[in-house]
């Protein structure tokens, strides 16, 4: 066990580098419309990260440091014409723990800086965990 | 901003439970041959698991309180018939923040306890988060 029961802590093993500054520039999810970005890892994390290559597809977690965290229930893509709904049951930015799955595509490596497509992820933003898309039964 | 710089702090949502004790029990992923199992969610996030109902395809990400945070490089599925690499990569549980993704169905729900299938968790296993599959662009 690395944790105790309560609670977790978790140290970013990078960052985003993105020229979207705020919600305003956001699309709702990173395959509406998202800017290239670079996931920038952090040097302690080197050998985690030193497989990757253009054309992967990866899951990158994200922790998003803007969300509020007191938010449960709201209406789905910010839409007030959709119902209030439990945030377990939409994409939400805002819930308790405010962690961003992003699915992408590498197309760039320039050794600890890995530029992606499809990021909808704040310039700054903390990256939690990376991961490759899990692919069909029969070819893991 | 609800966090600073250097780490974040999480608190689980709710719990695995499972028949799956241990890593001798537990397939590789979900749709493996995973058994049904419950999520029990705290009663302060009654409100955000609220709406969820049986048919729901969620996103399920569970904190992995076995895995070793050490680990950068390793085997993809343990097989160390493949290379070394690193765990940015791959979908090994042991990575620098362990957080596992586990695509499920929900089939049940009673109260705070939703049932759900192919989640490849240990029982006892934290849940940090739950969101909605997302859908095709069309119908979000």
């Amino acid at each position: 066990m690395n944790s105790d029961y309560g609670a977790f802590t978790l140290d970013p093993v990078g960052r985003v580098e993105s020229t979207i500054k705020d919600r305003t520039d956001a699309p709702k999810q990173g395959d509406e419309g998202a800017p290239d970005a670079w996931i920038v890892f952090e040097p302690e994390f080197r050998e985690a990260a030193m497989d990757l290559e253009p054309g992967d597809r990866l899951v990158v977690l994200t922790w998003l440091d803007r969300a509020d965290r007191t938010v449960q229930r709201n209406h789905s893509r910010g839409d007030s014409s959709r119902p209030l709904m439990g945030v377990f049951g939409n994409r939400s930015p805002d819930r308790p723990n405010p962690i961003g799955l992003h699915t992408v595509t590498v197309s760039e490596v320039d050794g600890l800086r890995v530029l992606v497509s499809d990021l909808e992820a704040f310039d700054g933003t903390p990256v939690l965990d990376v991961k490759a898309e899990l692919p069909p039964i029969g070819e893991r």
